[in-house]
């Protein structure tokens, strides 16, 4: 198995731009990168292969992870190690980036989940991350991709899905900083505790974080 | 096993009146009560007993579901249930009414988990199901009720939590009705699709329901 992490190097989480500065973001993003790599190295044995699929060169300092630059966008560029992978016979694994809650827990049942195509929904009708078995499925990433893809990937193969709240929760606004506060990974949680806590709202009891 | 399902039959969902009004948060309150009851009683078997924990009396119109009518709040509710049940060394699920996406493989890993307390965490810190196995273990359901309890939980026994997207998503907020629709069971999926329909943003492509 392949395993493909995509990572915008060059303009990562603007959407957190409401609560994190340009370095913070750019720090934070390799945070839940590192995070998301002990995930997948843990879990995927050394028969596998590992990259990074970034958007400029990036230094990602492992020696068991490789890295691939692909300036075009997330579609194409998934698109290629598709290509690439699945046509040589290989499966490809496509985790993001920005998955701080995920386990090793979590990427094993992703590996484990038998199917052509095998897709982890993501919050908003995304996809998160994926297997691909079936040489012919090709990505989309854009707006409703879970129903897309999961349309596309029948049209190939079999489709199945992974119920994983870990892999459904990607980081991409500031309300969602509080998942990863509570159930992300190391680098993730301790990169966050040291800049922010817990409060409960007044208001419905609402809980989200604040600067320290 | 007796499995619970705490509903708020007296003002369901008063977060969702930005988009429903009273009488369609109460309609659509029922139809994620009867996708959540679906998915239990496929799969709790007949050896189990499934009950409605209400607000107030309600009909639930179902021969395999009993309703238990409890005014107080859901923790003192949900305590006496624990009290009732665990005491009596048979172990309590509880499940909320408001996990429409709920399924039987969900609910099946929920109690198919060992541990004296199991926990379902749901988006913004809370727990949106247990298993209590544990007769000293009590809820406290407001705030951070998910890393409450699994301290307290820590305290009286073994503790483990269960990964899963369709548990971890209760419909509390507009913003949730669109996991709902795209993921919800039977009931919710048909009330949802005759009002409304999916649009996807022109800004970050964001997917949202709009009324049809």
């Amino acid at each position: 198995m392949r395993v493909v992490v995509p990572f915008d190097a060059a303009e990562p989480k603007t959407r957190l731009a409401p609560v994190l500065d340009d370095a913070e973001r750019r720090a934070f993003a390799h945070c839940m990168l590192g995070d998301v790599l002990d995930a997948v190295t843990t879990t995927v044995g050394s028969e596998s292969t590992v990259d990074v699929l970034a958007t400029t060169p990036t230094d990602v300092d492992r020696a068991d992870v490789g890295v691939t630059v692909d300036d075009r966008p997330l579609t194409a560029a998934v698109n290629e190690a598709i290509a690439d992978t699945v046509h040589a016979d290989e499966t490809l694994a496509v985790v993001m980036a920005d998955l701080a809650l995920v386990s090793p827990d979590a990427v094993a049942r992703l590996r484990g989940t038998a199917g052509d195509v095998v897709l982890a929904p993501g919050r908003g009708v995304g996809t998160n991350a994926l297997v691909v078995r079936a040489p012919d499925f090709r990505v989309d990433f854009h707006g409703t991709s879970f129903l897309d893809h999961r349309r596309t990937a029948a049209d190939v193969g079999t489709v199945e899905t992974v119920d994983s709240f870990r892999l459904a929760t990607d980081i991409d606004e500031p309300a969602d900083l509080v998942e990863a506060f509570v159930h992300g990974g190391e680098r993730t949680v301790e990169w966050l505790t040291e800049r922010f806590e817990l409060v409960v709202g007044e208001k419905e009891r609402r809980v989200s974080l604040a600067r320290r």
